[in-house]
């Protein structure tokens, strides 16, 4: 008997819009072949608070009412109310945001694909930045977003360029990672966000600002988020993570949105999953509740800012010298190069892996279709310590030379 | 300054395909009345092992990589082969299902919502029974379905109608709920089973089996899954539940696909949220592990056994004198009625909550548009003992003798 053709009775969602992750692949080359990895975009597992949060969690099931449904389908609201105030504190909000806009969500992830299902229909026009995160790219596509990618130099979206856009197409919303972006490390500075936004208000057009690096800040203060400088104007959606400053593991982050688009995204999540688990998110706020968080955070930076140091003084030792050109980037996880004389940077990371063991992502999986810079290359330092730094620096070197013969 | 207008940004999946959940509603006046609540579909809070819980969770975070992502976007290995030999020793999987063909999903829900966005477009046509669980027939929608509703009778799908219906629409796959149904509490006859394969196998339509009631029966062994009847034509999608038999809020549930379904599932799933978290999964396998699973379930079905028989007994008593005709159902924990002489059942169940304080769901909610049943009402037994299913009836009596006057 042969069994059901499955591929017969797809959806055109399923049939033609998924693609399959290229970053995907590259770890599992570097995990095949035991590589030095430059291609992690997640926090270092000695980083990670394993020990406090089993102390954080180990009362967690004396409240039974967290093993029922969630009482709300926002989530926990302890650590609703918890996010507020930290993010208040912090001067990041506008003062509409009560914890009732705010959702706890699967990852930031579950935050951008809620998004896409409540702002894209098929064929809608989605602006994302040259380069963005690949995974946001995806999921946008898998609405059926056409995504259409505005350039951005080393201060954030190049507002000319954002403007003629808009002049021309009617654009659903802008998705901005304007912090240490993944992936090119760049951060949007004050003057430009206020620049972006006053186009974005003309052209009437919202914006998804995706955050998870905010508090990996290496040098300077973080610049206001655009969700407090667009105030009582609120067409600012912002998703902040605890994967980077808590662990990935924990799959918690939340969404700020105003409460006629919450309402929509609450009954898309219903849908979805019914709620989340409480009782992860009551141990997280168990955590956050006895941590000293600014120390916590002073702590995780000062390790990124000497990985950071060092991955960018090996290049310079190794990299430079051969036609290797990459930024400095002030927080976050990313550094961002381009390298001259490599065409197919896709093939180059190929080569690279198998034959030098050393793995970085290539740069054209970042750009929406069309618009690929095939020469660049993204390098996390995430994971790096200052001898796989210059090891992997080595490498990567011996690779460039061996693939240009 | 005005703020952003998102009602315009909307998608048409967020502007025209959401339902507000009338049982919410229901549940949010039973809440605010001080009501008995004949409305619940989860399991009492006595009954979940919060301590056998908190125990099995006291090692999760000594394993640092379970806070990292996810090794397998299908979720924890061991936790799949768990289920794995777990279903393969009750006889209810087919020789074709590896660990690989189980993802672990968020509540079964997850697991409707992924099968949808993967098998409907626009427009499709998706067969239900008559009546059906209501949050699949919101998330449907929310794909864009055309819901058709299939009769059935207290032995199953009417074979016929659902003949009738293939012959005539190109339907994308029938969903069944085939033991201790929600709402109706019917089960399936394994000879009506076979019945119905052999329609859908004629018509070359594949099935969605929801069971998560599986395990909750309390007469006589629950009948062979349509999964395992299917055998190598691997027509049948199933998604099985932790939710009714440990706990809802561990939010665990599981869906078995053929690989040429599975790799679309798991790169929606990757679009939604990268992955769920690890370590609930490792918690939720030590408890599994570590517990006597039959004596656990034969256990808390000598509780729901005794709940049932109350209400069944208290309804005849007070109920049956009034035109209230229902059925015994074997397992879960839903009894269905009707009451002759109410014609908006929507309506009594307002009045009965806010004038009597006894909460009911009327069955309306639970069809297919255009095929509703608006004397019907579903009766929930999981969270009422002896004296609360006594009350509640004599309360229900009055409010049909007050509510015809």
């Amino acid at each position: 008997m042969a069994s059901y053709n499955f591929e017969r009775a797809l959806s055109s969602m399923a049939r033609e819009r998924l693609e399959v992750s290229e970053i995907g692949e590259m770890i599992r080359l570097v995990v095949k072949h035991g590589a030095i990895s430059f291609t992690a975009g997640e926090p270092s597992a000695d980083l990670v608070p394993a020990l406090q949060l089993k102390e954080a969690f180990g009362d967690v099931f004396d409240d039974p009412s967290l093993l029922g449904y969630a009482g709300s389908v926002l989530g926990y609201p302890g650590l609703r109310e918890w996010i507020r105030g930290w993010m208040r504190d912090g001067g990041l909000l506008p003062d509409w945001v009560e914890a009732s806009d705010i959702m706890i969500t699967c990852g930031s992830q579950e935050g951008i694909s809620l998004a896409g299902e409540a702002l894209i229909d098929p064929g809608s026009y989605v602006l994302v930045e040259s380069p963005t995160y690949m995974e946001a790219l995806l999921s946008f596509r898998k609405q059926g977003a056409v995504c259409i990618g505005v350039p951005t130099d080393e201060r954030g979206i190049v507002v000319e360029s954002l403007e003629a856009i808009l002049k021309e197409k009617n654009i659903r919303f802008l998705y901005s990672i304007p912090n240490f972006q993944n992936p090119s490390g760049n951060t949007a500075s004050a003057e430009r966000r206020m620049e972006v936004l006053d186009v974005l208000r003309r052209y009437d057009v919202p914006m998804l600002e995706d955050d998870p690096y905010h508090y990996l800040s290496y040098d300077a203060d973080t610049p206001p988020t655009y969700i407090k400088l667009s105030g009582g104007d609120a067409r600012v959606v912002y998703l902040g993570s605890f994967s980077k400053i808590v662990a990935p593991g924990v799959r918690c982050g939340w969404m700020v949105a105003p409460a006629s688009l919450m309402s929509r995204i609450s009954s898309l999540r219903v849908n979805a999953c019914l709620d989340l688990p409480s009782f992860p998110q009551r141990g997280l706020l168990n955590y956050l509740s006895r941590l000293d968080v600014k120390g916590h955070i002073e702590s995780l930076n000062s390790v990124y800012r000497r990985r950071r140091d060092a991955l960018v003084s090996a290049l310079d030792s190794h990299m430079s010298g051969l036609g290797f050109r990459h930024n400095r980037p002030g927080g976050g996880f990313f550094i961002w190069g381009n390298l001259d004389g490599v065409s197919d940077m896709t093939a180059f990371a190929h080569y690279a892996v198998v034959n030098e063991k050393i793995g970085v992502i290539p740069g054209s999986v970042f750009f929406a279709p069309g618009a690929a810079d095939n020469t660049s290359i993204r390098l996390s330092f995430a994971k790096i310590d200052e001898a796989r730094a210059e090891e992997g620096c080595l490498r990567l070197a011996r690779a460039v030379k061996n693939y240009r013969k």
